[in-house]
């Protein structure tokens, strides 16, 4: 998740000053609210050292009741704490209904400093996590909202706070030697940072990465995730409340609730669309980090590509006496390349070692079975390569932007195809995913350009210029795809694809470099 | 699971054949039902060799229409499977919305026979697991009914049908090497299993163990849950249409899904209750095999209780001196002698390295929590000893049967309350939980001694008669418990509680011998 994620992003004083009177009153407004309802509230600050966490949560608190809420900072153990089973003073310390705990540090040290440091054995890891995940479960399940904040900040930029702290005599205290070590180490720490997102980032409990280098930035971003997460669990309590009335078949009692909900709901529903439309400027953008302009000339093009194309098709060779299966599953823009690339992959490639699998909306079938059956069916068999033509990421892009699935669906698909695409590395396959990228003035001119050609007419229909309207709910989908299902062991691969050629030549190399890497550690 | 499953058990020729006919005619109704709603069933058969699987798939297949369900035989891989991931065979079998898949064998080979012939490795069963419960929960949120039942026969049984089979040319080739190897080795064939049923029992697919020995038995054991849980299944997916359609705020169609329900739900309704009635005589029952006519004379018990009690109050500095931590939960009848144990346990031990936490019902503070909050409070220092009397499993016995919680909180209590127990045990803690059992008779002999007894008078309540009304539903709550919650490293101990002489006395006897045992492997 982090590698993807794009540090420059900042905030102007002004933007600042303009937006923020609102979000505390909102909050202010959603902290009475889940006292009403009883929703107990975790929020979990993590992330690297000095990415500003105890400054951040005294700038969230400043607007919540102080009655509300507790702060816990997470230190070293004390004797007492240590003489119990680690998840001891998390839980004891677990807000009552209708309450708000913030954590500065949590049960995350566990697999993040304990882990570094060796305290925490590699033995001990699967236990560790499972221990976590089983705690948040628990507790969700049991109506707390859980709103865990991960605080990204660069190397650089993480000694340079450090010396600035380190140069001041009343500050200097603040920075241990423990932290200039995982400044020192700074990828192997991010690592570990990595696993541990990868291992607990679920439905129930999700993470949300915080850009922190610019301040301003950080506080609007955690003010708005806490906002709308507050706004959402809210709507779902007042839903869950009906519900229960409905079912005991309580009338009376159920239109009480709905009516409650009529009169407090709509701001409550206000609330979370004007979250949710503010999201849109922070949240963690991938995409924008494409360098479009990148480019071939049809020299370079023809020369990469003859070359590719023949080591490919050598190596599609060794796949097979090997017996190790590929998978490549193609996402992208309308337009974007995918075709095109495809055709260029496959084009020196045995036509018996593998199938291109084009994935249209789900037949009968199909729909009469869980969303993954399609896809199962056609996972090659060892030795063989399977390339999909749009996939089962359908389902947290087009399934969820359309409604065909409902929230919980697509919130929890993530975590599915993580499994399943582990499965499949499990079993010996090399699994890489491309998102076609192009921006929307090349879509524009690709759609006009189809349209203008008569041979080309055929690819071009209304629906296409219906989803190019929805371009920006596209393009936070894709983000939060591209970032919560990007594994080392099935990858997202960007291709900036404004130059049709520069796209295709970089297909072709990521799967040889793939290909070849794996051949290499057999 | 295993250990404690009563093999001894019989149904008659008689009761047999009055029984089948109407649960027969049931089955087909609720196939019709599930078809009608759209909901996918997998019924899954493990087991022993030779227990009956395909026998008694045979007898649960003839009631169905054979236009509705599939039978998968899961045997060894065939060429096109083992080139594929191991789950491609299974999800490829899952059944469509309105179908049932029978599995004679299943993704459960992975864990047991595999595992039993190293196939599969040590290292690789973290993952395996992992894969079997996200295929199953993936299924059960999409709204498949996944009924899990395993046969259950003992070794001498199993070797007595291997050669029935292999004496009768015609059934010879029915017996493998293999099965015969896994007789011969049945105790570690066992514990693989056991572990399996350990790893995978769940709220959203859990087992069932069908008591084998008797095939009259089981039939009739499978019929009942797979009536059940049919039942139970179509009565929630009415009561979501139901939500769906007041969500939708679409008052005419709630309507409808309600009448409908209402014509319809009636007889599932009166099937699902008919199934639960008939399900207590069939259910595993570890309570009945408790021998309660074991007893001590005042002198043994004198004897033994001196000695052990010393003991107990050496291996008490010991526990201190290494830092173990000890955690024992009472639970049993009322006037079980409860009480009586722990006075004559820790009567000789240092008053400042235990702590006995009596359980009342939840004050308004520990009602603002989650349920195992107020007992995470309470946990052990290492080097003390925790007693409970009365404890967390509260939430699977007067909660459950007081309606004080929801089925779904009681039903996934299990696996908190497993994973909570895993998390002292990884921390060192030595968990032993007791029931303290007498039979009907004893209670209502010991009730009225109290009763008659000007100063044992507070020790009994209205309250007290009004649970003893509900000892049947007591029972099957207790039972299912001690099953679902007994593990190798939180073991339940059925104490034979109607002579308090003997029950003292165990009750020290386990302490002191799991003491001793855990100082031995430090």
């Amino acid at each position: 998740m982090l590698e993807k994620v794009d540090l420059t992003k900042k905030i102007s004083k002004e933007e600042y000053k303009e937006k923020m009177p609102q979000l505390e009153s909102k909050l202010g407004r959603l902290q009475r609210e889940c006292k009403a309802l009883g929703i107990p509230v975790l929020i979990v600050f993590e992330g690297f050292g000095a990415a500003g966490k105890g400054l951040q949560i005294g700038h969230l608190i400043q607007s919540m009741d102080p009655r509300g809420f507790e702060v816990h900072p997470v230190k070293n153990e004390t004797e007492e704490e240590r003489m119990h089973p680690f998840m001891w003073r998390f839980w004891t310390k677990t807000p009552a209904r209708g309450r708000i705990a913030i954590f500065d540090g949590s049960w995350y040290r566990k697999v993040l400093i304990d882990r570094f440091e060796k305290r925490t054995k590699a033995k001990d890891l699967p236990a560790a996590f499972h221990s976590i995940n089983s705690f948040e479960q628990q507790l969700a399940d049991d109506g707390n909202l859980i709103i865990k904040l991960f605080l990204d900040i660069d190397k650089k930029e993480q000694k340079k706070r450090f010396d600035k702290l380190a140069k001041n005599k009343e500050t200097a205290w603040r920075v241990s030697q423990g932290d200039r070590e995982r400044n020192a180490h700074y990828d192997e720490y991010a690592a570990l940072m990595e696993d541990m997102l990868f291992n607990t980032d679920t439905d129930y409990a999700p993470w949300t990465i915080v850009e922190s280098m610019d301040r301003r930035f950080a506080t609007l971003k955690i003010y708005t995730t806490v906002i709308k997460a507050m706004a959402d669990q809210i709507e779902k309590v007042q839903q869950q409340n009906i519900a229960k009335a409905v079912e005991k078949a309580d009338k009376a009692e159920a239109e009480g609730v709905v009516r409650k909900k009529e009169t407090n709901g709509d701001e409550i529903e206000e609330i979370a669309r004007e979250a949710d439309a503010q999201m849109k400027d922070l949240q963690v953008s991938i995409l924008s980090k494409a360098d479009l302009s990148l480019s071939y000339t049809r020299e370079e093009y023809k020369e990469k590509l003859d070359k590719l194309q023949k080591k490919m098709d050598k190596l599609h060779g060794e796949l097979y006496r090997r017996r190790i299966p590929v998978v490549l599953g193609f996402e992208g823009w309308d337009a974007g390349g995918k075709g095109g690339a495809i055709k260029r992959l496959t084009a020196k490639m045995d036509a018996r070692g593998y199938v291109v699998n084009p994935t249209a909306s789900p037949n009968d079938i199909e729909k009469a079975h869980h969303y993954l059956w399609r896809f199962w069916r056609a996972m090659p068999k060892d030795g063989h390569v399977a390339i999909f033509d749009r996939t089962w990421y359908g389902r947290v892009m087009v399934e969820r932007i359309e409604g065909f699935c409902t929230t919980e669906e697509w919130k929890r698909a993530y975590k599915e195809i993580n499994d399943m695409e582990k499965d499949l590395y499990n079993a010996g396959a090399i699994v890489i995913k491309f998102w076609m990228h192009i921006d929307k003035d090349e879509q524009e001119r690709r759609f006009k350009e189809r349209q203008e050609n008569p041979e080309k007419q055929w690819k071009i229909t209304d629906e296409d210029w219906r989803n190019r309207e929805k371009w920006d709910q596209y393009e936070d989908a894709v983000n939060e795809m591209l970032m919560r299902t990007s594994t080392d062991y099935a990858p997202w691969v960007v291709v900036e694809g404004n130059s049709k050629y520069y796209a295709r030549v970089k297909v072709l190399q990521t799967v040889v470099d793939a290909i070849e890497k794996r051949l290499k550690e057999e």
